[in-house]
């Protein structure tokens, strides 16, 4: 079970039927948000309502009033790859993304153009945690999140399905604009620190760069992650 | 002065000659990255180097073996429209962002997508703050940074001095691709929370949005921005 926290996370969990064990609600907003406490009543949403103290206490600074107790995230393994047809079209692999704020900007991002699966290695990944829920605004209640022992394996997999390996790299030839947008595509994301394996460059189809001037000559992982996906989006 | 820390934000200042009062160096950082010492050295900065538990105390958890004491960043007035010249093609405007974390992460993409003038209305923005300098990687020392009493004042102005202004807007109906990059364009990006004021949308010579699917709908304001950025680079 995991504390999820903050009004978009709430409403998305409620709206994705996940399953809460209660939902906490601070008293001032549990009489401005009529709509709510109808939809809790709606759904059989067991709830609780706090004063501000009780209510920082459980779920720290960032709650805006809403809180819940939630079964931990489904997680799929690579067993699912099998079941994979020819609807998913975007599968993206986040080759080491450690810091939750990343990979909760990210699932916005998978959320919002059109990703089917996103897939991180069992080692070296964020886990699902309460930050990663909160900065995803409600986005992963929404996603397909798969770990997996061996990223090699996957992209081996996802190549003999007919996916084309999208690998990115600040060294690539290919701009993301110029990728048919009809292909099945599998995009790497790499870590911020240290970008893609060496492993992984080598199976790529495709390096895709994105062009910059300036002096600092890097983006935040989430942000090339978005800028990728945006030109990619079907 | 305010402090500023991590290697990327330190080295960045050093390179962009910025007033340093003094440089803080971890003592294994002193011994293993000797070129950093030497940098000094050549610029006559006085330095000290300290144990971890004095660094922390200093500056935090995320200073990577590097801090320093800085003047405050110059902030350029509304006079320097004046003197603004053709070599200013693109001017992008922060209609109210507030969280330092998005602050930081903009002028990042600012620096790598080749954005001449920041402008934020001194009411409704967030400061130049240890925050947003760590979190832009440096790049806040490479930015014009301009705050304004009047964002419709400057825009009127921009509009007088040949740029198309270029809102953001979830209703706009342009894609960023769709723009010509020849043009001058001051960009402008909302609120995290409200989008854009309402006066600053009738401006506009276009309303860019970007096309999403999916659930939640939105993005970060600083992944938005990106997006917009890198679509209009000349």
């Amino acid at each position: 079970m995991i504390k999820i926290y903050g009004k978009n996370c709430i409403y998305e969990a409620i709206r994705a039927n996940a399953k809460l064990e209660k939902v906490f609600v601070l008293d001032s907003n549990s009489k401005k948000d009529k709509s709510f406490l109808d939809m809790l009543h709606d759904k059989k949403i067991a709830y609780e309502v706090l004063a501000k103290d009780k209510m920082d206490k459980l779920f720290g600074a960032s709650h805006q009033g809403y809180g819940a107790y939630r079964d931990s995230y489904h997680i799929y393994d690579e067993a699912f790859l099998n079941k994979m047809d020819e609807a998913f079209k975007r599968v993206l692999i986040l080759d080491g993304i450690m810091d939750p704020h990343n990979l909760g900007a990210i699932l916005r991002s998978v959320d919002a153009f059109g990703v089917d699966l996103v897939i991180l290695p069992k080692n070296r990944s964020c886990s699902l945690t309460e930050v990663v829920a909160h900065v995803s605004t409600g986005a992963i209640e929404h996603t397909k999140i798969m770990y997996i022992n061996s990223l090699l394996t996957a992209v081996t997999k996802l190549k003999d399905m007919g996916y084309w390996i999208c690998g990115t790299d600040a060294k690539g030839n290919t701009l993301a604009s110029e990728i048919d947008k009809d292909l099945k595509l599998a995009i790497i994301i790499g870590s911020e620190g240290f970008g893609m394996s060496k492993t992984l460059v080598n199976q790529s189809d495709y390096l895709i760069t994105i062009p910059m001037v300036g002096h600092v000559n890097s983006l935040n992982a989430s942000v090339s992650c978005a800028i990728v996906l945006h030109d990619l989006m079907k």
